[in-house]
């Protein structure tokens, strides 16, 4: 995700897919078992980036938190992402905001783990309520380079087979240890990119764009052709039969249950907007600007070495600036795919 | 503190204070009343900073906890710092550095807290073991501008006496949040930056050799008149009386009673290292890197906000460099003097 605060700014896709899953994160709220005594309550943000997409999630969950337990039981939030996430922005975000969920609400405590969610995080039997939006979809390690293009979904034979590989892996082991950490009765709620049944996500387009893009930056000697290809992007849709997979044997894994999991696509607001409007500029800079703070950093991972902070902004810059032109030829809407899945563990505390 | 993991490498000095508290640390561990169950063991870190000096106070406090928990008790560790701390050359740290806690640990968890330790953190009755070193001694706000300097101690009277205020009431509002969020039984160990009882803190020559630096930048146009006038440091060392006041009535201070509060001179290494090895330069620039990783981005906040992080750099590479040739002129160990102060928390839980 971009620095500086620019993924708060501009991923407005990743915000516009979470609100799908907030009526099941309310849902689960007022389904939790809660004890009685003053243990806090603990709210998990799987891959929170710099926060502003967590809090309208967790501003929910308190609510029904708070209809259920009264205004004093202490509730924690632990935001959770990579070591090298922006949390400058995400602290910012949680003290600052005006949507910040601490508003009113002095007995809620949030913090931030820097550790990656394929990892233990928390004490076992600890997290009540567990989220995770646009996160899961960022595999562990990229299990190869992808000939011609950046995107999984456009990779073939062996390395494709290499891709739904390691997602499937990643996927368990993700589950794995949230199973143990959640406690029982506890919910998590996942929202992540998805296919149709098919296969197809609807961000083709605009990542056969970018590869073009790219292209054409080797050619005018802005990137070399060794730093092409080296780029790929470790984060791809799932099918929803993608995600059910651990949970066809014995309809559990290990304690986790499913509850709940669909697809559906999601409504581009650019695109509603552009409707509105008619300009193409418009919709094709915003579709520039979610794809340049969504995935032009983990391109730029590939830029040697030598080059500096300055030299990959540049590297940002050029690439949104390439896409619009070619966006503005074929405008089209963005109405990608993503997936709902709440599970459940079981047991009692 | 500086950034990009400055502070980590030259702050020495504090490492070396902080040592001084580790076996308060250790007896206050043992004595803590530990309840049974899985409830998780709560240990916090007020003022972190970059973290590789509280790794060392961490680990005792855990194999102390383990000598009498076992190994699978959950610990969780909070390491707070202001929203703007780097917080990712904290999470460097905790997860790959040599000396990290969690090595061979598998149930314990840290996390991090962006937020000001002059307001509440946590939730009532929850630490068992709170540490903080070299932080109390920041400020929440800086109560006065300095005429002709930076160095609160340098102020003379109704200057001196608005720090002198703003230390007393800091020191208060840093204990009751503390009171609060402290488990009964639990135990608060604070290491801190102090003067001995004639209000003497050995710190005075390296600051009064920055003053001098600064002026002389002023005469070379490297900053302006009104940037400088803008410098002051929010933090100074307090007398151990200062600290002792809050529990001058009744011997105690809502809930906390003072179970050790000691001042004493700090060993120098720079000056160790200089009696061994006679170099002057070597014990000149140890000084200056120790001051400008610790003070210089608080004189840089000062700086026009038109300058841009290349300036800012500039600026603390001058202030830098500027020290050596006053420090060699008149070498003189930095036997700077820290408090130890113990608090325990009254009840039983």
């Amino acid at each position: 995700m971009e620095g500086q605060g620019a993924y708060n700014r501009y991923a407005k896709l990743q915000a516009g897919g979470a609100t799908l899953g907030l009526p099941h994160l309310e849902k689960a709220v007022r389904r939790l078992p809660l004890e009685s005594g003053d243990r806090p309550i603990v709210i998990a943000d799987y891959g929170s980036s710099q926060g502003k997409n967590s809090l309208a999630p967790i501003r929910i969950a308190i609510v029904a938190l708070r209809a259920r337990l009264g205004p004093n039981r202490p509730i924690l939030v632990y935001h959770e992402d990579l070591p090298f996430n922006d949390f400058n922005a995400l602290f910012g975000v949680l003290d600052q905001d005006p949507d910040r969920y601490v508003l009113d609400e002095p007995n809620v405590f949030p913090c931030a783990i820097g550790r990656s969610f394929y990892g233990s995080l928390l004490p076992p039997d600890y997290v009540n309520r567990g989220w995770s939006s646009y996160a899961v979809n960022w595999a562990s390690r990229i299990p190869s380079l992808i000939p011609g293009h950046i995107f999984a979904l456009r990779a073939t034979g062996a390395v494709r087979a290499a891709f739904d590989r390691q997602g499937a892996e990643d996927w368990e082991t993700f589950l794995s240890f949230r199973a143990n950490e959640l406690r029982p009765g506890g919910r998590l709620i996942v929202v992540l990119a998805a296919t149709d049944d098919d296969g197809i996500s609807r961000v083709e387009d605009i990542m056969d764009h970018a590869n073009a893009v790219l292209a054409d930056m080797v050619e005018e000697h802005v990137i070399s052709a060794d730093e092409r290809a080296r780029m790929v992007l470790g984060a791809w849709p799932r099918r929803r039969h993608d995600l059910l997979v651990p949970f066809a044997h014995d309809k559990q894994f290990q304690d986790l249950r499913v509850e709940y999991c669909e697809t559906s696509a999601l409504p581009d607001t650019a695109w509603a907007d552009y409707q509105q409007n008619g300009s193409k500029d418009a919709l094709a800079s915003k579709h520039a600007l979610f794809f340049r703070s969504t995935f032009a950093p983990s391109l730029a991972l590939a830029l040697n070495r030598s080059r500096d902070a300055e030299e990959q902004r540049a590297f940002s810059d050029r690439l949104e600036h390439g896409l619009p032109s070619r966006i503005v030829g074929q405008p089209a809407p963005m109405n990608s795919f993503l997936a709902t899945i709440v599970l459940a563990k079981l047991g009692i505390v």
